[in-house]
């Protein structure tokens, strides 16, 4: 199976301890990796965790607080020092970040052999901001403090596969097989049409990983992460603080478990975790009650997409 | 003896390694610290180092490339996130640094508890830019390819010492002995002038740190660092990359032990590694043909300064 993983470098908040880094993730897909926000030291943690650069062309960050995007100027930086790299690097970002970020570019980077390619993303409903042959990720919008978004990250639908024994049934020539698997029919050499259905079974299901922080519940995305194989969701504070959580537009653990109930997702991974808490068993054991599928991030987790057994 | 001492957070370069943080200090003398340099992830290690920002009011950037600076606003959001502080946040940096570093504090901590107290060191000369009644700090302009200071943290020339004997002696009151401290002569009962000389001895002499990174060699200043107790010089490069040294104006570990020996620098104390080298071994090696009084910097070292004992 395709490689799809997503690792963590990162699942602290704002506040960085001895603990826990401030936010970064690596989602890893057929060889490339996209990384989810890039908070103050997350250059260190992709090189800790063996990650090189020359698989990196493409950067999300979720909001402008400085957890989340101040390691972002270190990273290119030091990118662009090794002088290794020609590629574009593309930076997805919620608008109000993008001139600051340009004032800072300018002044500690102003000469790279790679060019920089803002993306603004400013959308009120989920949009699509990347694409290629093989994945897909959509932006959209979280309730927070200021602007910002959660991502779904998607393999493309792949083709339909091909009955091995229809080949020889029919004779089916090489040069039809690609025409087929994209769902066309077949038609024998004595005129007679095959359907695509009874040449092909279904494409394999196509994974899905959501990352949402940092967030109040957001249950009107029930629908759009519905059975997503994955979901990291922000569970900033225990049950009895939610008056913090609500006042500071995040989760508690147990509202993250309910919501990826709701989504049926395969599997919820809690993170963003107060520096308030020494540990975040409470989080966990918590938010247990409400779901049994879920994992507690830490520095260095790595995730198999997709391969989690479902309970549902 | 009243605490001075120096202790690495980061003495790496320009790009951070598994061994190396970015560059940073902490100065601690008589319970206040003085923070030289701010690279990223310059908070994680005042924290891993048992530091308290409640005694850190002043902050010496020596110049506006980002590993020297760039942790800098993450280190300001978390104090201000604490909502512990109250007393003025000091911060020195080169005057090319300051618009950036405004624009990143307007945007990234706009709301703070404390006032932050940028002073912008702009000078051709040895400049006193930080002095209190018992410690100061002078600037001194380096050679590097943008602008870039120097640090030379001295105690105040203390009083000079009453002779316990002469109070007896002469019947000295309690009230004279601080002008007598001061350097003033005493007159006794029967109208006989004492002079000051007879009364006291010399002050301790103060203790001097110097801090010089990143730097071609700078002999110019043989004179005002003369007998500095310790010195942190730039050694980023190895004999035989003495070209390189000259072309990104940093110097070899040789040259920084042949300025240390010229000043009779107590001690030396290399840094500023660069990540091209595995090791520092070789630093220290060649280094030590030219001085003795050497050791390399180190993440989580701390020297008192002034009690190294002196081979000259």
């Amino acid at each position: 199976m395709v490689d799809f993983n997503v690792t963590i470098l990162g699942c602290g908040s704002a506040k960085p301890t001895l603990r826990h880094h401030t936010p970064s993730q690596i989602v890893s897909h057929m060889g490339k990796l996209y990384m989810i926000d890039c908070g103050e030291g997350t250059q260190m943690q992709f090189n800790k965790f063996k990650f090189h650069e020359s698989q990196l062309d493409n950067i999300f960050i979720s909001h402008s607080h400085g957890d989340h995007c101040l390691g972002l100027i270190g990273l290119l930086s030091t990118i662009s020092l090794d002088g290794h790299r020609f590629n574009e690097m593309n930076l997805y970002v919620p608008a109000d970040f993008e001139k600051i970020l340009k004032q800072q570019i300018d002044f500690f980077i102003p000469y790279t052999d790679f060019n920089i390619h803002i993306h603004t993303i400013d959308c009120q409903q989920p949009t699509l901001v990347l694409s290629d042959d093989h994945f897909k990720v959509t932006a959209f919008p979280l309730d927070h403090r200021v602007p910002c978004y959660g991502f779904l990250f998607e393999e493309q639908s792949g083709n339909r596969h091909i009955r091995q024994e229809c080949i020889k049934q029919y004779n089916i020539p090489f040069n039809e097989i690609k025409r087929i698997k994209e769902g066309g029919d077949f038609t024998t050499s004595d005129g007679r049409v095959i359907p695509n259905e009874e040449l092909t079974t279904p494409p394999s299901p196509v994974r899905r990983y959501a990352y949402l922080s940092d967030t109040q519940p957001m249950m009107q995305y029930a629908d759009l992460l519905r059975d997503v194989d994955l979901m990291y969701h922000d569970a900033t504070y225990c049950e009895g603080d939610e008056e913090l959580a609500y006042k500071y537009y995040h989760s508690t653990a147990s509202e993250a478990a309910e919501f990826a109930k709701a989504c049926r997702a395969g599997k919820l991974l809690l993170g963003h975790f107060s520096s308030r808490y020494g540990q975040e068993d409470r989080l966990l054991e918590q938010a247990s009650r409400h779901n049994p599928n879920i994992m507690l991030a830490n520095e260095g987790l790595t995730l198999n997409i997709g391969t989690q057994p479902r309970d549902h």
